[in-house]
């Protein structure tokens, strides 16, 4: 399938219905913007970007994560998957080898020889891609972070520099810290490296994932690219039903983006949903499944020590993390430690030999504003970053996850102690949500917290939609909460000074006032509902040329007025200059703007 | 019309259609919540509010503005208006007479006799209300401020007391020091008072109005409910198109709110649309004409001085402000000083005979993130603080509007800034949005800065609507400006630890826990699309009593894990307690976990 709408993503139905809409652009309209190449300092290091051509003759580059889907020059086939881009930069490195790898059991998909529905739903669903071997460290660690500590900058560190428009070396710098964190798996060489880190851009997260109640493979695979369409810079699946291999793996093989999981979620699949019957076996092998199809972060629930649990008793709303419940639950079933704190070590080897990046989950976040920054989550965070120190010790990329619903002046103190306790270690945040009492729009309790805790340092957001805490997100909510995020993101970008970030602002801004109505779609964030509202109102397509807009009607236009003080008075005013000294020039100006007849408006139209 | 559906609005149709929808709660079904009053120290003294009824017989009382229309026991007629609660209370204070009024005029509705479109569109349209005369201050300000100042604690102050559950001494305080306004014409009697100032619940306004370009007489009345319906704590009626007079006579008379107005707009239609041959007179007839209908508070741009022109000559966007456009231009126009500046103190005079509260506009507030808080800005700002002390000189009531568009690391300057350089007058921020790049989101844009400002100490907040930049709002558009901004309103009361604020977000994650749904839903600051959501991935009604969502599905669910951990340590682990000494009863605990079974989950349901 080659894309030749390059506004639209690449259809992922599994199913080819051998129809497409005629993309517009084809007779003679100029296409808004353009999927386009930043190359590196070698012919197969290209960074996409999102090249949007302006009605001026000028053009804006910007930050694109939508992956070859967006590329009228690919051809995609979600059977196929997406090429491996990566995959000469791991075999060049030659510290990692094929091997014959685990092999898949009925189970790793919630088929067990009890069950009464035996066999997959879709058989057929299996993925039907290019045949491959899982890939391992030969020894040591293959992780980003164990090279940049050596010195050396890898394609993927390049590939990211040029993608930040940052030095190759911050990049290296930042990593090897530990403050930044590429999240790359030797098993996903599909994607396009992107970076996590506090001097880097606010990433955004977006969820997917079946469950026992509802949902598909073809759905989860349509929401992975869906959401990257829309800006998602990593993906979570977090899949807890049937097929829970087989979506991942079919998530992962048409991913431009970093995929994340919660190995936990399919360990308590496996022992038929008994969190008592977990074992650091279990755990381990489906940690190891994972790993060896490429899944690039992993969250990892071993803060929720045993002696914690009781801190929860009191609160308002318990534990609300699913995977911090059933560590807790097992905990108390057994009266022991965690296995994943006693086993840490172990599991740090594992995921240095594929370059599994660590999301240390936080599984005692607050669930509500009366538990936001309370002991239980604080001893967690205390011993994340315990952690973080181990996992940098076996050169193991670590982020820190973060809360839950906490109130605004709350906030800072989470990040502040998150930075001093876990050194620095890009902290990765669920909004989070700033008051309880509006399910239906948690992507916007959410989204003030998430700008917020992200202009403070905040890496990564992970989005909320509309449904949470009231059902599973739909296409829509998808798109709704990683354009939310998007803004929460980059208006921290821009409280935070990023180089660049404002130029974005800018460009739009400059269309507002010119009256550039299609610069104006086609640089927003969402150009389809933009371009939508407006017709709404003034549907006309003379409209979008209009030099007004259906707020003010055509006789009442404040950028109007403005233009004209504008033409009289620019370059006069440059900053510094006091009032009273550009006053005097006011006069002369006066007198020219009462002899062109004093008229700042467009004549009417009746 | 009865409503005996308290939880819909009435129907504000001007034309009735003698229909109405089966009220639910009829056949014994428990509504969830109603409308209730709280009594004041007098019987015409009665506060209304929302009282949510909890399944588990507790109930909660929540602020509520949506005036008798959700009240079962009483009639309102759109055609008669509401009943003038406080008609008995201006009248007693003896210091205000009726008098014969401004005549009104062909113009006041936008109908020049020049104009080819003679006539009302909707002559019938025309409010055929109780008749009535104007009235206005025998001679003194007849101004809350006044009374505050002298000492008086009037009903509307105890009101506002009881709304906000603080002593009617301090609402007299605020008042009276100017960091409180209770807008509140004498020719308005229909409105249930409100307070905005620091020290109260964080308000919020929603702008309605019809333009040249669209919209009608009764779809901004509907507009009007609707705003209120959903939490609006004033409206104001921004229409620009013909009408104008009637349009706002209808809003007016059936507002239980205070409605605010911009009167330069109205004074310019009557001078076809031409800002150079506005006068003062003109604009002073229409301040009257306004103050005699009712309105509460005018924004008046009185800041927009000839200096300060020159001053956004060379900024990315301009003037954005309408007022403030319009006053530029006949600043240049006639090259003199703005006539709003120099008949400040008449104008002062004309509002405290009828108690219209000051917005002192801010006409240079910047409209993209490159010309925030700029020379421009700030000029006007310091202006607006001069200008607040004249009127309160005059016993007028004042606030200062704010901006606008600014990036959240410029946003505490902004307010700190108007705190100080206004003597702590209430500020009334437009947002601000916090980043130029997603039109059609600009309520979130503008949302995230809002929570941050109001609680740096924004007393209200004017909302932002998706179709900001694009079109003008409909009904849907609305209600998600409206709840986006009392989600910020609320974030904003929880960081200033505003009393029994908390009460709220505790009830509602109480119901959450519990899995106490309907609780959840009521509860709710949307109640229907939290419902809606809910049912579209678990349709049936047995699901919202299940003890599980659809998150998660019957057998993963974390909450119940942790309900199972309250009922086992609950109580044992209060805060000062040490996890240490708190893991010593555990391994007991443990055992009876065990003997139970180890089962945290509900049974499958297969």
């Amino acid at each position: 399938m080659t894309n030749k709408d390059a506004r639209t993503p690449a259809s992922t139905q599994l199913s080819s219905d051998g129809e497409q809409s005629a993309p517009r652009g084809e007779a003679g309209e100029s296409i808004g913007w353009h999927k386009a190449y930043v190359e590196g300092s070698r012919p197969d290091l290209r960074v996409p970007v999102r090249q949007v051509h302006l009605t001026n003759g000028q053009s804006v580059t910007l930050y694109d994560t939508s992956g070859p889907y967006t590329d009228p020059l690919v051809e995609t086939d979600v059977r196929r998957g997406l090429s491996p881009l990566r995959e000469n930069w791991i075999i060049a490195r030659g510290d990692t080898e094929e091997y014959a790898g685990r092999p898949v059991r009925p189970e790793d998909d919630g088929i067990k020889h009890t069950s009464p529905r035996g066999g997959l739903r879709n058989l057929d669903a299996v993925f039907p891609g290019r045949p491959r071997q899982p890939r391992r460290g030969r020894g040591g660690a293959v992780t980003q972070l164990a090279y940049a500590r050596r010195g050396e900058i890898t394609p993927e560190m390049e590939f990211v520099a040029v993608r930040e428009n940052v030095a190759p070396e911050v990049v290296r710098e930042e990593i090897a810290a530990g403050r930044a964190v590429l999240p790359a798996n030797v098993n996903h060489p599909e994607i396009e490296p992107m970076i996590i880190g506090k001097r880097f851009l606010v990433k955004v997260n977006a969820n997917i994932g079946n469950s026992a109640v509802t949902s598909s493979i073809e759905e989860e695979v349509e929401k992975m690219t869906w959401a990257t369409r829309w800006g998602a810079d990593t993906v979570m699946d977090l899949s807890t039903g049937r097929n829970i291999h087989t979506t991942r793996e079919w998530v992962l093989r048409n991913s431009p983006v970093p995929i994340g999981t919660v190995p936990l979620y399919q360990a308590l699949e496996k022992v038929d949903g008994r969190a008592e019957e977990l074992t650091w076996e279990i755990y381990k092998d489906t940690v190891i499944e994972q790993a060896e199809q490429g899944v690039d972060y992993m969250t990892v629930h071993a803060g929720v020590r045993l002696a914690y649990v009781p801190l929860t008793a009191n609160r308002k709303t318990g534990i609300v993390s699913r995977g911090g419940s059933i560590m807790a639950a097992w905990c108390l079933a057994h009266h022991q430690e965690s296995f994943l704190y006693e086993n840490f070590e172990e599991l740090c080897e594992i995921l240095a030999a594929y370059d599994v990046t660590y999301s240390l989950g936080d599984g005692l976040r607050p669930g509500s504003i009366a538990d936001a920054n309370d002991a239980a989550q604080f001893a967690e965070l205390r011993t994340l970053g315990e952690l973080n120190r181990i996992a940098q010790r076996f050169d193991v990329q670590t982020m820190i996850e973060g809360p839950g619903h906490v109130p605004m002046h709350k906030i800072k103190e989470n990040i502040d102690l998150q930075q001093e306790i876990c050194d620095e270690a890009p902290f990765y945040t669920l909004g989070p949500l700033t008051t309880d009492v509006a399910p239906a729009y948690d992507h916007i309790t959410s989204g003030i917290g998430a700008a917020m805790i992200a202009w403070w340092g905040t890496a990564m957001l992970c989005y909320v939609t509309p449904k949470e805490h009231l059902g599973l997100p739909n296409r829509d909510d998808v798109k709704t909460g990683v354009i939310t995020y998007k803004i929460a993101a980059h208006a921290a970008d821009l409280a935070k000074g990023h180089p660049g970030a404002q130029e974005w602002d800018d460009a739009l801004s400059d269309a507002r006032f010119e009256f550039r109505w299609e610069d104006q779609f086609n640089l927003a964030l969402d150009p389809d509902t933009a371009r939508e509202f407006h017709d709404e109102t003034l549907p006309a397509e003379p409209a979008k040329t209009a030099h007004f807009c259906s707020m003010c009607g055509p006789k009442f236009c404040s950028m109007k007025i403005s233009q004209s003080i504008t033409e009289r008075f620019g370059g006069k005013a440059a900053d510094g200059v006091s009032a009273e000294e550009v006053a005097e020039g006011m006069l002369q100006k006066s007198k020219e703007f009462a002899a062109s007849g004093n008229r700042v408006y467009l004549p009417l139209a009746e």
